[in-house]
C-alpha cells in the first residue's frame, strides 16, 4: 500500500493514519473542510500533505491512490463521493469508517454506480468520545474489532485489501451484512448512547440541577460518560439507523414498564430476578472479555 | 470512641472498621446471620470480635457500646433495631448506612419509641458493586460525600460523634432531610442502576445474545458496569425509594418519548441540540469533579 487518501482526519481517520506509517512506509494525504485541523494533522505527522476539497485539487490528490479511506461524519458521505467519483480509476479501492453501514452503501451504490464494487463499507469499533486528530493515536484499534460490510457485487479483492490494512492497525476484522451490522450496534451501542444523553438532559434541566450534580458518584460517572460524545456525530447516527434505532428505543420502554409494573406492585421476588439476570449477565460478559 | 458494633460486616461495615482501626485503636464487634463471613473478618483484622444474633449474645455484645452502625442490607433494618432495643444504652449511639433513608428512619422511630433520639440516620456514598468483606478496603470513604438525614429530635450529640467518625474515615459530611436524599439519590444513583439493569436484561434475554455481547464495545462496558451490583441489595433499595423512584422512572419515560418524537419526525436540530446539551452538562460536570 503505497498511497492513500483519507476524507476527514480526526481521531478516526488519524489514528488509522498513524497505525499504518507506524507499520510501513505509506503516503497519506489528508483531505477535509477545515485546513487549520489539516495543518495540525500534518504537524502531528499523521499525514505527508493535505489538499482543500476544490474539484481540481482533489483530482490532483486521487492520482495513482491505491485507497480512499472516509472517515468524515457519514452526513457528508454523500458529498465526498460525489466529489471523489469524476476522479476515480478502477485501481483505488474505497471504504469508509461510518458508524452505521445500510445507509452508507445505499449512498455510495447510487453515486459510484458502475464502480460501487470499488466500495468496502466499514466500521473500526473504537471509543470516540474524544474527537479530533491531536486525540488520534497509532494503537488505537489495536484488539478492536472492524466490521466490514460487502455485498454480493463487492470486488473480493478489495475487501481483503481492506481487511489486511485493518489488521496491520492490530484490528480483529469480521464480515456481516449492513442490515445485520446496523441492528446489531443499535442495540449495544446507539441505544447505551441515546439513554445516557437522555438521562444526563433529565437531570441538567431540572431546577436542583446542581444540587442533584453533586452527590453524583462513580455508578453515575460511569454510565454518562458516553453522554460526553460529539453532539453532531451522534445526530448523524441516529439519523442514519433511525429504523433500527427506533424499534429498540420501543423494546427499551416496554422493558421500563415491566420494571415499573413490578415496583408498583412491589414485586420484590420479580425486581430481584430481574436484576439477578441483568448482573450475572453483565459479570459473565466482563469475564469473557477479559 | 472506644467500643463500637457493627451488624453486617460486609463492603460498607467493614471498610468504615478498617478506615477507623487505621485511625486510632477501636474495638469493633461484629455481628451478622453469616458465622463464616464474620470468621473472615475477623482473619482480616477487620474486626476484633463477632457474635451471632441471639439475644443473650447481642446484650453482651452491646455493654458499654458507645456506637452502634448498621451496614446490612436495609431490608434486615427493621430486624436490627428490635433486636438492639432491649439492651440499648441510652450513651450508646445508632447510625445506619442505608442508600435510603425515610423509610429507615420511619422504622426507626416505630422501633425505638423514646430512644429514636440516639438514631443518626447515614447514608456513604461509595462504590458498593462489589460485596463482601473481602472486597472491603480502609480507603473507601477517602473524598466520598456521606449524607447525615438528623430530624428535629435527633441529639444533636450523637450527629456530632456520627459525623466526626465519618471524617476520620476521610469522608465529607454534609446534612439534609430524608425525603431530600432519598429524591437526590433516586434521581443519580437509583434511576441509572434500574436503567442499566434493564438495558442488560433486554440485550441478554434475546436469541442473538451471544452475536450482540460481542461486539459490545467500552461504551457498552462504562454505561452496564452498575448492572453488576448486588441484585438483593438493589431489590431493597427500589423498594424502599418506590415513591421517588416511580416518578424519576416517569420523568425519564417522558425524555424518551421526546427523543423518539424527533427521531421519528428526523428533526436533525432538535436531536443535536438535545446531545449537545448534555454533553456539555456531563462534561462541565467530570471537569468540575476533578
Amino acid at each position: 500500500m503505497k498511497k492513500i487518501v483519507i476524507f476527514g482526519v480526526g481521531l478516526i481517520g488519524g489514528s488509522f493514519a498513524l497505525a499504518l506509517k507506524k507499520a510501513s512506509a505509506t503516503h497519506i494525504t489528508g483531505i477535509g473542510r477545515s485546513q487549520e485541523s489539516l495543518q495540525e494533522a500534518l504537524k502531528l505527522g499523521v499525514i505527508d500533505a493535505f489538499s482543500d476539497t476544490q474539484e481540481a485539487n482533489i483530482h490532483a490528490a486521487l492520482q495513482d491512490t491505491d485507497l480512499i479511506m472516509i472517515a468524515a461524519p457519514v452526513a457528508q458521505t454523500a458529498s465526498i463521493l460525489q466529489s471523489i467519483k469524476p476522479h476515480l480509476s478502477s485501481n483505488t479501492v474505497i471504504t469508509d469508517a461510518g458508524s452505521t453501514k445500510s445507509d452508507v452503501l445505499a449512498c455510495a451504490k447510487e453515486v459510484l454506480g458502475e464502480q460501487f464494487n470499488q466500495f468496502v463499507g466499514g466500521h473500526p469499533i473504537a471509543g470516540a468520545e474524544k474527537s479530533g486528530v491531536t486525540a488520534a493515536m497509532s494503537d488505537l484499534y489495536a484488539g478492536k474489532n472492524i466490521v466490514l460490510t460487502p455485498t454480493a457485487e463487492t470486488n473480493k479483492d478489495g475487501v481483503a485489501v481492506v481487511a489486511e490494512l485493518w489488521r496491520t492497525c492490530g484490528a480483529n476484522v469480521s464480515e456481516m451484512s449492513a442490515e445485520t451490522h446496523d441492528g446489531i450496534f443499535a442495540a449495544v451501542s446507539h441505544l447505551p448512547h441515546l439513554l445516557a444523553f437522555a438521562l444526563v438532559d433529565d437531570i441538567a434541566s431540572r431546577p436542583n440541577a446542581a444540587q442533584l450534580f453533586s452527590f453524583a458518584a462513580s455508578g453515575f460517572r460511569d454510565f454518562t460518560r458516553i453522554a460526553g460524545s460529539h453532539p453532531e456525530m451522534w445526530r448523524d447516527i441516529s439519523l442514519a439507523n433511525k429504523t433500527a434505532l427506533l424499534s429498540e428505543l420501543d423494546a427499551y420502554q416496554n422493558e421500563l414498564s415491566q420494571l415499573k409494573q413490578l415496583l408498583t406492585n412491589e414485586d420484590g421476588a420479580g425486581l430481584q430476578a430481574l436484576f439477578n439476570r441483568a448482573s450475572t449477565a453483565r459479570n459473565a460478559w466482563a469475564k469473557n472479555r477479559q
